[in-house]
């Protein structure tokens, strides 16, 4: 059961599964009217018809604690975003060349979130578009095409983003710009992660100058996310974006998964590592689910760019967009969702590591806040079929998750930022249980 | 005051116009929060407030006949269209990998408007999302990459769809891929358009063929917008898609701007031209304002894309997306929108011409339902600067319009699809009254 390379980590098989009939009719329905590049998640699919806080139901009526959906980050449905979004709905949607104040007023506020020096936003509606625009950006103001990932990063789905996703495994084959260095992790790197990210760079650029191309971009997503979440040491960054800089490209601070405080120790995943972006793409929990996405970076670079090119997003930046995702920011604050991140985050990372001690299974834990990873091995070694099996027992318990990274026996933990420590309890206490089915320990139990 | 090459119609210059103070204070605003990619419309820009049927509303409370935007294609702000959104936002609002009835429900509904053989979708936000991945797609299919597209195309901002968007301008080089063939106009082809188009695609294959490329895609926008509006003579396109699978190409009727009864003749553009395009983009109109579009395609295609990669687009197909795009088409059905852009666009077509009778100033008057495009010329020549007087001559009548085509002298006019007789004649009439202004003749009224 291990996976091949590039294989959709949690898919469902069709015809695999303990379906109920209405469920096996939705599923062939779907493949009929969707086709087969769309997938389910889980052994046996989850039917979700309501959502509601850090809670999925589905159609017979179970809960399941969402752990997974990091888009619903203020939580599922909440109902100021909703409300804000259909006032401004019901007022005016229209586009970006007619002057309006709601997409001024939430720039400013967003803006304000950000370091001296990154004073503009672009506004799409995917984060796919915003990594997209950005490459378009990189060209312009460095004159080179090159660009460097990690490998097994995740940018996208356009033609250009796809290219430089790795993890969408050998069906889609890297741009011929496209340079992949190793993730920086600690057995890549074991003479320390930050000198050595820094030289696979600079190597990148080499090899770039060596097949004719010029560097243009090196982009991560800060909390390298598909690449199993690595989030330490904080600060490793830094030299590598001094690398790409050093060479006459541009750094880009992919925070569509880290963004809008999930790590707990700032807004967004670039401040934990002390550097500054050029470039920084926003998107999944920018609206609660409200598509909306953009592209914040230095006025030089937009002045570059919008001095030959119009940039113009239908819906990209409508008063629509602004209003949610004002109302999101506004959810954040007023709620203290940053703080709960850290605080939740802590205690949830302590208790994972309190079952590593226990579980053979369970290695290392990786957090920053509320987005978590969780190594799930065999004799140390990763162990994806176990990860796998890990994933479905959570659905049947009531526990939505996945599993990340190249061998994909990393569990991806990154639930709504409302998460609360009963929520944790309730998490660990499950996972405690299915690890002791699996392995023998027994369980112990933290809540009732 | 002819417009450069790849300049953009009808922008607002900063410095120019007589914005009232606050207005001013925003556009200040603007460049400095979104920086010069952004551009304004109209000599002094509007600065819009609120949005109701076929009326936008300024902040001074001033109204303004909207007759430009084909996005709030069943009106602004459609009560249905807003409530059905509102309703599910606050329901459930994820992705697609979980089973869920309504974006299966919308497919079926919305695939049961396309001929047999187009029997999939895939859900995208954008309509550059969705011209995109038919590129992936192409590619996958033919193993060929050459792209075929018209003079003066637009089909997107993604990286791949703007380097075929010969419309933008040289400030983006059309890709290596991409070969762009005059534009069907008679002028173009004088010994008939459907022949001599289908010969230009045949040419351009030879020319791929002789570059070391295979071809993948003719793609048009099926009323040829962003080229001067040409939907005549019906049926032209069939050699033109003959000729592109006879090399072992596909051929991608782009619906983003016709598409959704727009042409009153059916639903789609292509089905004037009585040929089945092998995919079919969807995207303005769609939802209304809300950032739904989407891929229409053969299975065969999905079949071959979706067996090798997966695809995943996080907002894309939403349980929102799906019930706001639903409500779309009742409202469309309900309303009879399709037989109004029938009969209000021909009556519309029949004013505008009995205008050009009297007025040297418009030219040839194109029509397919309530997508019309209005030559503006000067001794029968294309008059771009005067095209731009006219249309800020409008905009200060309280009227929104702007102007297309190579070269920028052609009125686009597109009005949301409840636009009713009552409409049209405040249209003509105040046109009638300006181009009496401008070229000595009286103007005839005929409405009180």
């Amino acid at each position: 059961m291990n996976r091949a390379k590039g294989q959709m980590i949690n898919a469902y098989t069709p015809g695999n599964g303990r379906l109920s009939p209405q469920d096996e009719a939705l599923a062939k329905r779907r493949a009929l009217l969707l086709g087969p590049a769309y997938r389910l998640f889980y052994e046996t699919p989850v039917h979700i018809v309501r959502g509601e806080g850090v809670w999925l139901f589905d159609a017979a009526g179970r809960r399941y604690l969402d752990t997974y959906n990091n888009v619903a980050a203020v939580g599922h449905c909440h109902p100021r975003v909703v409300e804000a979004m259909a006032r401004q709905a019901g007022l005016l949607a229209t586009h970006t060349r007619y002057l309006h104040e709601a997409i001024l007023d939430y720039s400013e506020r967003l803006l304000g979130y950000f370091p001296t020096g990154l004073s503009q936003v672009m506004f799409t509606c995917t984060g796919s578009e915003a990594n997209d625009l950005a490459c378009r950006i990189a060209r312009t103001a460095t004159g080179g095409t090159g660009i460097i990932v990690t490998d097994n990063a995740y940018h996208g789905v356009t033609l250009a983003t796809a290219q430089m996703s790795m993890s969408i495994g050998p069906a889609v084959a890297p741009g011929p710009e496209v340079f992949a260095i190793p993730a920086p992790t600690a057995a890549n790197y074991p003479d320390g992660i930050a000198a050595g990210f820094a030289t696979e760079v600079a190597a990148a650029c080499a090899q770039m100058r060596a097949a004719g191309l010029r560097p243009a971009l090196l982009i991560v997503d800060t909390i390298f996310s598909s690449d199993g979440v690595l989030p330490d040491p904080a600060g490793f960054l830094a030299p590598a974006a001094a690398a790409i800089r050093a060479e006459g490209g541009l750094f880009l601070a992919d925070e569509v998964q880290p963004g809008f405080g999930r790590t707990g120790q700032g807004m967004w995943g670039f401040l934990r590592h002390g550097v500054l972006p050029d470039m920084v793409s926003l998107g999944k929990p920018m609206g609660n689910g409200y598509p909306v996405a953009g592209l914040v970076l230095r006025p030089e670079l937009a002045a570059e760019f919008g001095a030959a090119a119009r940039y113009f997003n239908t819906f990209g930046g409508n008063a629509v967009a602004a209003a949610t995702a004002d109302a999101v920011l506004s959810v954040i604050e007023d709620e203290g969702l940053m703080e709960n991140a850290r605080q939740t985050g802590a205690l949830f990372a302590n208790r994972l590591r309190e079952l590593a001690r226990r579980h053979d299974a369970l290695g290392d834990i990786r957090a920053a806040g509320l987005f978590l990873g969780a190594d799930i091995v065999e004799n140390g070694r990763p162990a994806p079929a176990r990860a796998a099996a890990l994933v479905n027992r959570l659905r049947e318990e009531g526990i939505l998750i996945s599993a990340t990274g190249r061998d994909g026996h990393i569990l991806k933990i990154r639930p709504p930022l409302p998460f609360g420590p009963d929520h944790v309890a309730l998490f660990c206490d499950t996972l405690d249980k299915i690890l002791a089915e699996q392995g023998g320990a027994a369980p112990v139990r933290t809540s009732s």
